[in-house]
This record gives C-alpha cells, sequence and structure tokens, in this order.
C-alpha cells in the first residue's frame, strides 16, 4: 500500500481519511460488486474495475502486482478482522465465531464466494490464494478446539480436523445456499454449536 | 420421453439399445460437459448442445421443453436412482446415503453443482427446479431420522432439519470443494456419521 498521492483529480473529496484507503475502498467495492453481478475472474479486466472505481488503472496497478491478488484481497475485506476469541468457553467462542461469519456484510460474502467457487476449480492457484487467506480464520476455531481438548472441556479423542467441517459445513452451505430453509437463521449458530457439543464434550 | 424416431441419419449405431435412449445419453452427457468447462447457463445454446452431442436441435425439444429443465435433468441424471435404506440401524442407512453420494460420478456431480451455484443466485427459478429434483433425496435422509427417533435409536427432541443441514453441509463442502483436505476421503462417511450419533443417539 502507498500513501495518497496525487491522482486523477476527480478523486477529490471531504478530507479526514487519507485518500488512498477512499481509493482503495472503491477500488475493492468494484471488485466484490462485479463479482456479485455474476462476472467470472476472466470477465473482470483492471479497466473495468478501474472505471467503476472512479480511479486510474495506474492506481490499481500501484496497490495490487495483478487481478488475481486484487480479487483475493476484495474478497478478504468482507470479512472483516481476524476475531479473538474469549478462551473460556469453548461454547462461547465457537458461537462467537459463527456469528462472525453471519453478519450481513458476511451473507453478502457467501454470495460473492459461490460466484468464485467455479474459478476455483479452473484455476488451481487462485484456489491456493484463497485457501493461504482463510486459513488464519480456521486456525482461530481450530485453537478454541484445541485448547477445550486441553483443558478437558471437549473429549480427548476429538478430531479436530472433522470437527472444523462439521461447524463450518453447515454454516457456509447456509450463508452461500440456504441449503436448508426450514432451518432458521435465528438462534442458528447456537443451535449448531449445542448440538456439534452434544457429541464432542468431555 | 419418445420412443425412437428417424431423426438426421447420422445417429445409426449398433443395435441393441434403443435409439432415443442413446440420444438421450449423449445430450445430457454434452450439457455436463458445457456445464462442468464452466460455460454458464447463460452462455449454453440448444444449438451447442446437439452440436457436441450429435444429434439434431429437433431431437432435443421433443423431449425437453426448454434449456432449463434439460440442464436440471443432467444434473439429476448423475445422482444415479433414489437410494432406499435397509431400515434396521440408523448408522447404516446414514453411512450408505454418504456414500452413495460420493461416488467417482458424483464428485464429478459436485464439481459440476459448483458451477451451477452462482446460476441459482441469479435465477431463483432454475434453483427452484434444483430443489424439487434434491428434495426427494433429501426425504430419504429425513425419514431415516424420523425413524430413528420412532424406534428410540435417537433422541426423541432431536432437530430432524439441523441434522440434515449437519450432515449433507460437510459432505457437500468436501465433494465440491474438498473444503478441509486435512479431513481424508477414505473413511470419512463413518467418521462423519459416529461424530453426528454421538450427540444425536438416544
Amino acid at each position: 500500500m502507498t500513501t495518497a498521492v496525487t491522482e486523477t483529480g476527480q478523486e477529490r473529496k471531504a478530507p479526514g481519511r487519507p485518500r488512498s484507503a477512499q481509493a482503495d475502498e472503491a477500488i475493492l467495492d468494484a471488485v466484490l460488486e462485479l463479482l456479485g453481478g455474476g462476472h467470472s475472474v476472466a470477465a473482470i479486466s483492471i479497466e473495468a474495475v478501474a472505471a467503476k472505481a472512479g480511479v486510474g488503472k495506474a492506481t490499481i496497478y500501484r496497490r495490487w502486482p495483478n487481478k488475481e491478488a486484487l480479487i483475493i484481497d476484495a474478497v478478504a475485506s468482507m470479512k472483516g478482522p481476524l476475531p479473538v476469541p474469549v478462551g473460556e468457553s469453548v461454547r462461547d467462542d465457537l458461537v462467537m465465531l459463527l456469528k462472525a461469519s453471519r453478519t450481513g456484510r458476511s451473507l453478502r460474502y457467501g454470495q460473492v464466494t459461490v460466484c468464485l467457487l467455479p474459478e476455483f476449480l479452473k484455476d488451481e492457484h487462485l484456489h491456493d490464494m484463497w485457501r493461504a487467506v482463510m486459513e488464519p480464520r480456521r486456525d482461530v476455531m481450530r485453537q478454541v478446539l484445541r485448547r477445550g481438548i486441553a483443558k478437558g472441556e471437549l473429549r480427548a479423542d476429538l478430531d479436530v480436523e472433522l470437527s472444523l467441517l462439521m461447524i463450518n459445513g453447515p454454516s457456509m452451505m447456509q450463508n452461500m445456499l440456504q441449503w436448508n430453509p426450514a432451518v432458521p437463521p435465528e438462534g442458528f449458530a447456537e443451535a449448531l454449536v449445542d448440538a456439534f457439543l452434544r457429541g464432542a464434550a468431555a
């Protein structure tokens, strides 16, 4: 990221926030709009992003080395900061992590992700970049489960990797597709975590 | 479905199977290849399907009322016949149902499904058609769970709809995306069902 520089002149807006942060946000929003609107990665050009964001192409190239990096950054930007578990109760921490992935912004994230999935099948490198961005988030939950085992809250023989899948799989299918409309969104995180813990508790 | 009729003449192949069944299969395969190759529903034309399948457009229109019906039929054709649970053990039935959704053909199904998901966001009617095709399969598992509750194998207060999501969500995320590569495919169905039952058993 560079600091604010003079660009097209059109971007002269209210003072207060640095110019570069405004431009960054406009660029990331433009990518998300294009992706969420069903444009494939191949169909998204830096030109189109620049036009939609109201910035010059150079502004984009100064900040991101290539289109793939920009797209992964845009998707990651929807997730917000990495959540920090309290560390007192496995249940509370898991519910917090699931709720953090179900905010309004994240539901839009679910839809954008759906549009990216076919791209991952076509482009393993893009898939790897996405995995690298998501891994720290997955690891937060992994640490919660490991701490639960160490403190005796969870079964000593719990399969941590399978558990990650059992907690995130249902949540993602609902976020992305509302896979089972008969499962209400209210209280979903609590219900899922409680059902999981019934079999996972020590 | 009509019985065999004379069409382009090009289709005169080895006798034995009815001509119409051969043509049907070629048509459905062509759709799946186009979908799996990353073509969007909008980008798939009846012309392209006909050319790929080596049949005339009329052959397709005689069998399917429109492109959407053809595409849903093609996706459904990958699932094979509706599985029939034995009804003796909830565990055995759930493992069988999960394994039925993880054959080689179904893994390809997972990939084709991934390519269809963005289309569902764009076209609610297509999504509804897909749900209608999938609902009988979902209902097979629902009946297994209900029978388990009735026979006292499962907790009386089990949330059946949440349970469907807890069993299918992790399985779909693995089939479609191999979401957690640290979870091995061997023994996956058994491990998931056993972990689920630990909390769901009476």
